[in-house]
């Protein structure tokens, strides 16, 4: 009988982990040097939150189970439903803004491929009652802060306002259903299909064109004075654009200057307003993009009072990921400094020891627990990354001595017992 | 509509979520100490690896829908069977021993009560390969550091070795599933009912009571030596017993002799097999157990190659509850050390740029994000326990200057601009 893990999960080992934990930790510190605080949901929700989200075509796209009392719960498929019932439950009356960070797992049942998996991991945040644009400038630079912390390359980090295009459609009296059709249709990219639809949408032909033109356009802060003139007979655009002109402004002043402005991103989900972002990174064929977010109206649509909203999420495997394609030794320390080895069995109560002193020292240390001969348990300790073994002989030991046996040089020293601690205290601070 | 978290879950915010940061990374950092290594599981398993761990009967208690390939799985109970399948899947030819822990949440399907929740937390290690009662002795040693670095109080840690009960009643051919209910019976401490139960059962009357006479012990190193004549027609037993004596000798080179020798620990589990140890906190009522662990087979059960294994668990949510009856104050840095302030919106990108500059240093930085008066922004800054606020005045501006308050002493100071951080690092610094 063969134990498997589930299809579509992974298990991570001891390298996967390190490499995961520093960073997880490099850009938990960064979210923390800007104010955020972590929060913590459970691993499911009743089904409803996220439908109520979403729409009821989720339910194909997560687990769900009914437990033993007959509710209907279902994996978290992603982390921003949750944060926004957190808020409606306790947060409602507290100091705003109210800035919040989570790291956890979140579950998506589609097939397995390349970068897509059934468990994955969610970096993210939300800035509950801050203004817009300074918490969007906040939160963007904030994402890009964080991926200079991780030394990645080559991304790319692509701004734009629904506004603009939503401000159109609206002023032309489109349907919000035909709305949606419309957003969704460029969150894909497919412009044929686009066109098409457009075509069979009671839209007047200059809309149509402007739509066409608007979301093909990349492109610095000459972009928006290039669109202030096409827009000119749209005023609900033109305020979403001028409201984008402002943010450009305050990332200058945040330090940020490095993005794209691209119309054509529409994120397809209906509870996003204003300002969206997403980063993409080259090389990851089609799960480029690791990061999106935006303002959105979630807890208006939960049946709370309108507040501003932004949030953004990273997704972690996704970062991971580029970074191992770009760097594919992300540094790990080894597993411990010393190794103490007792020379024959003898000593082996000793050997505990002294391991035992230097560990409530804050040394990382391991002793031989197998009763192996001292050959393997060398060869055991240069494996396992040891920078010093400490010997452990009976005559030595009767004269109060052990030898520390240096593995990187080859060189041995005999040290007095009281002082093992300060010695490899010592030479494990001056390596670093 | 009211949206809620499902029964029996919980959100953890801010305060409670530091606290718990807090404790996780002691722990973790002791565990790194002794050379353990993380690793992570999927949140969900096959269901088939907890009923060949612990028998159909677990159903019962736990999660488990099946997914839309009618794949049977379930929400994992415990992480020693997860960690089972990882070495039998990954590590079998990894050089022994193997030093691996986990921190991460479990399921159980059972009424909330207090103290016992639908998701709860879970941090362990597994060493396997190591040599009995060599890995015992660091193990528990280990166990010992944690609570001593949490400064936890009040706490007792049981031993004991299961071969003594079972070599006793195998001696008398006891059959398995006999032995299994008696140990059962024995777990849960009720001696009426073993009595009942021992009497239901071919037994010799001497064994039997001296089974009852050996679940009632407690002491220190001197239980040993008064056991070891009652035990003197057992072999088996007798040889279990002198594993637990070199067990306590052992300990003693750890540094560690505050245990309390119990002979009635039996576990409950099945595939536990020689010494195992609880550690109990009074001031948690029913729900006392923090830790539990022992040496077991489970690797075998699995169908692999027979390696002792030890391994032991913390219920991580009743350390937290166990350590804020006793301390409700657990140290948690402030949300942030500074706050940046715009004196008026005029200096609005001023005090982004400023802020921006702070963060980079690595100071923990908020700045004004709801365009606010200037009596707000201080109260709030007060309210989330920024030590000083930057002030940026039009004037002072046009020097080159801006005002750091100290929000503790009141004291006003002017600076360049330049020098804001270093001031600040230097005050933040001294602070510490």
């Amino acid at each position: 009988m063969e134990l498997q893990k589930p299809r579509g999960t992974r298990d991570f080992l001891f390298k996967e982990m390190k490499e995961r934990k520093l960073v997880e930790n490099t850009m938990r510190e960064v979210f923390e040097t800007y104010g955020y605080q972590e929060i913590k949901t459970p691993i499911f929700e009743d089904l409803s939150l996220f439908t109520l989200k979403s729409g009821e075509g989720i339910i194909e796209e997560i687990y769900h189970f009914q437990d033993k009392g007959g509710r209907d719960l279902a994996l978290r498929p992603e982390l921003t439903a949750p944060v926004a019932r957190i808020y409606l439950n306790q947060l409602q009356k507290a100091p705003k803004p109210i800035k919040m960070y989570y790291f956890g797992s979140c579950f998506r049942y589609e097939r397995p491929q390349a970068g897509r998996f059934r468990q994955f991991w969610q970096l993210g945040c939300e800035l509950i009652g801050g203004k817009s644009p300074d918490s969007e400038a906040e939160i963007i630079a904030m994402a890009a802060h964080c991926l200079e912390e991780l030394k990645l390359k080559d991304y790319q980090i692509h701004l734009g306002n629904l506004g603009i295009l939503r401000g159109i459609l609206s002023q032309d009296s489109i349907s919000a259903e035909h709305q949606d059709q419309i957003m969704a249709m460029i969150d894909k990219g497919d412009a044929e299909e686009l066109e098409k639809l457009l075509n069979g949408i009671e839209i007047p032909e200059t809309s149509k064109n402007i739509l066409l033109e608007l979301i093909g356009m990349r492109g610095h802060q000459e972009i928006i004075n290039n669109v202030k003139n096409i827009l000119n007979d749209y005023p609900d655009a033109l305020k979403s654009l001028e409201e984008l002109e402002s943010l450009l402004i305050m990332l200058k002043a945040f330090g940020f200057t490095d993005y794209i402005v691209n119309l054509g991103i529409a994120r397809g989900l209906d509870y996003y307003t204003g300002t969206v972002f997403e980063i993409y990174v080259e090389g990851l064929g089609a799960q480029k993009q690791i990061s999106g977010g935006g303002t959105y109206n979630l807890i208006e649509v939960f049946g709370g009072e309108k507040v501003e909203s932004t949030g953004f999420a990273f997704g972690f495997d996704r970062v991971m990921e580029a970074l191992k394609i770009q760097n594919p030794r992300i540094p790990g320390e080894e597993r411990v400094d010393v190794f103490v080895a007792p020379i024959s069995a003898e000593m082996k109560l000793n050997a505990f020891e002294i391991a035992q002193n230097l560990r409530k020292c804050g040394i990382s240390t391991d002793v031989e627990l197998v009763g192996r001969k001292l050959k393997k348990i060398l060869s055991f300790a240069a494996n396992s990354g040891a920078k010093f073994v400490v010997l452990i002989g009976a005559r030595e030991l009767e004269e109060g001595k052990v030898t520390i046996k240096d593995m990187t040089s080859g060189e041995q020293e005999q040290v007095s017992i009281e002082m093992v601690s300060d010695v490899l205290l010592n030479q494990i601070n001056n390596e670093e």
